[in-house]
């Protein structure tokens, strides 16, 4: 009890710092965040001897805990990463400054000039897992935005981020900004996790980065915003239409290029016109390539699929497997998808335009998409730059989340003297 | 307990029919919403003579439960008011439809072309108290956006609201829309509201229009976002580079134009070079004017004032009262109203423009205004034509919200077989 008491008196500082940090940055010049970053990356590049020396606690720590080789990579920093973590501080201050840019502006007959321009959210929380690199990246997105944040980093990479979070703090320094712009916990305690979900007083959003049982958590309990995907149950439709070349390049890309994404394709839904012909032929394509298909009744006759269950629609498999389903054109595919999907991305490949426009109409996913592959689901093959995550629900931020969604607005209006009749 | 678990059972049947006619909604023709819109005006005017009668019967409730002069007149309906609801409906239907709009597009290197396109938000669940015409207003604001809504009304215009509504649903089945789309709560018990704030996996955002009371109620309780204001604790700033007539005119407007609506200004601030001059005629004006001013110990001089008190400051008075205090320049006002202001709208006088800009980038309220009355904030002085509310919260909808900030947005992008590297 007395060290619940202790974490709650602590995160109500950090809330409380991060509260006031807000308030300055959200006129801080855009120069001064532009060399910020990149001074945080001069320090990162420079600190590389003393990141690596505290990941290696971090990876000693992970091996005596029993991590998964995939957890063990997440987790691991070496100097080509630490070389990533550079560029990507360097990529976020030399993009454009959200913060004042006028959305929009109009004049009306009662003599007011009203513009609308973009502000800081306030303060964002990140709670995330293993990789240390977020840190880094999530940091210096909300700075970008103008926007104070506390970081809660996974217990394994504890020390790296500690390591990268001082750099990220050295750079506040050197550009004269509040070092409490970009805060840490410095516990390990979980208990600072359920507090930051309930401090509706000092986070105006809360983004969690990591597996199905962080973000459900997350979903579940917060009682600030949530920008989150919990699953990317992407689904992609073969019509009758498709271009036979064209759907063999795109769904072998959306399933195979990486599977643990949460872009990666996961159902399979052909047009019946087509199921024995291209549909058998990109069955076979997957299974050729070392995918296990589960298929339904017609396409299980592909050599090498197995068969589908229910539990295989609606399956989130982050692997080399797909489900793979016939349907009777365009309308069932959607009625499919609005039944099993997650509104993250789907995907049509037809070249009849009224078809690709009908699912672009009656499916209302964050990401549609027609032609192209459903690993594009991303915020830099977005244009974005960086992304702080992928965000399903209809609320503010939708899609790859980058800078610009981490803003608000407010008007700003001007008269000469406007008296209301 | 039994009709506690009626309640939660039909609201959770009313909460699934509007999702599902949100689905249908989302892309249903903006000539077929036009249609509805219209023909629901004409139903109300067809129906003039009904309203009024049920309206007599909730005036009479409302004389038996003893409210209120203001409430009473907030309640009642005659010709001229019918007419002005009518003139609403025909005036949203007029509105451009913001569903399908393209907010924003691009070209990636990739060969992906990206569409940003607004959608509905989906449903929306709107909770008032005595004004009758609200029905009509948020129903169709709501249908214009795509969205369908579940009205719940105040228990004092029961009746009023369920004519009225019964003119929406003709108007819906006229243009062969799902009569879903606007539902009113058929029951009067209060149980039905506490069911809506928590009904998270069919209501997208509740939007409460009343006073602090209801208001304060839904934001603790809700476990659905929220678009509100608390309150409008308005400040008027007179720097010393204001123009006096300007001044005179704006701050004699901005308090006494109309003093019970959200705009409307409750405390002065006057900077202290000007506090013995264009400071005292402004007090003297307003005194003149009727008001009761809360003065501090310097602006107390002016004749007729009575002593402000602590509980001045941050007050909404809705009433012909104003708090009125020195400061000493922009930068204490600023602080002022950081300390006691409700983010809702806040004006300066000045001409200098430094100052102003000044003003506008350090303080986040969802409106800022310069030389013009606080009055304007007002969805239709924005040119948005209807508002539903005006939200002071910064996710999503903030300032006035109207058609357009009851919508979200998708991705819709097009490749021509485009696969990631």
């Amino acid at each position: 009890m007395k060290d619940m008491d202790d974490v709650t008196a602590m995160m109500a500082g950090i809330g409380a710092r991060a509260k006031a940090a807000a308030a300055e940055l959200a006129f801080a010049p855009a120069e001064a965040k532009t060399a910020a970053l990149n001074a945080a990356a001069d320090a990162v590049w420079a600190a590389r001897a003393e990141i690596i020396a505290a990941n290696a606690r971090d990876l000693e720590f992970g091996r005596a805990k029993g991590l998964s080789a995939a957890m063990m990579d997440r987790l691991m920093l070496d100097e080509g990463r630490i070389e990533g973590i550079v560029a990507g501080l360097r990529a976020v201050a030399a993009q454009a400054d959200p913060v004042g840019a006028v959305i929009a502006e109009w004049d009306m007959p009662s003599g007011l000039h009203i513009r609308r321009v973009r502000t800081p959210l306030g303060v964002v929380g990140v709670i995330y897992e293993s990789r240390p690199n977020v840190t880094a990246d999530a940091g210096a997105l909300c700075l970008k935005a103008g926007n104070a944040v506390i970081l809660r980093g996974g217990s394994e990479s504890f020390h790296s981020s500690t390591a990268i979070h001082a750099c990220l703090v050295a750079g506040l320094k050197a550009a004269g900004l509040p070092e409490d712009a970009i805060q840490l916990v410095p516990t390990r305690d979980r208990a600072a996790v359920a507090e930051m979900l309930k401090m509706t007083d000092f986070i105006d959003v809360i983004v969690p980065r990591g597996g199905k049982g962080l973000v459900g958590l997350v979903q579940r309990e917060a009682r600030v915003p949530v920008f989150a995907h919990l699953e990317g149950i992407v689904h992609v439709y073969v019509d009758k239409s498709a271009d036979p070349e064209k759907a063999r390049k795109v769904v072998l890309n959306a399933k195979t290029r990486r599977t643990g994404i949460c872009g990666a394709a996961e159902c399979l839904l052909i047009d019946r016109a087509i199921a024995g012909t291209l549909g058998a032929q990109l069955v076979a394509d997957l299974v050729a390539a070392g995918v296990r298909v589960h298929a339904d009744a017609t396409l299980a006759q592909v050599p090498g699929t197995v068969p589908a269950t229910e539990e295989d629609w609606g399956r989130e498999y982050l692997d080399m497997d797909i489900a793979a389903r016939v349907v009777d054109g365009v309308d069932a595919a959607i009625a499919h998808i609005r039944r099993y999907g997650s509104n993250h991305t789907d995907a049509i490949l037809a070249e009849d335009d009224a078809t690709a426009e009908r699912f672009f109409a009656r499916l209302d996913s964050a990401i549609l998409m027609r032609n192209a592959s459903t690993q594009f689901a991303d915020g830099g093959e977005f244009g974005m730059g960086a992304e702080i995550g992928i965000a399903t629900g209809k609320m503010h931020a939708r899609g790859p989340v980058g800078a610009e969604q981490l803003t608000s607005f407010k008007y700003l209006v001007t008269g000469d003297g406007a008296t209301r009749g």
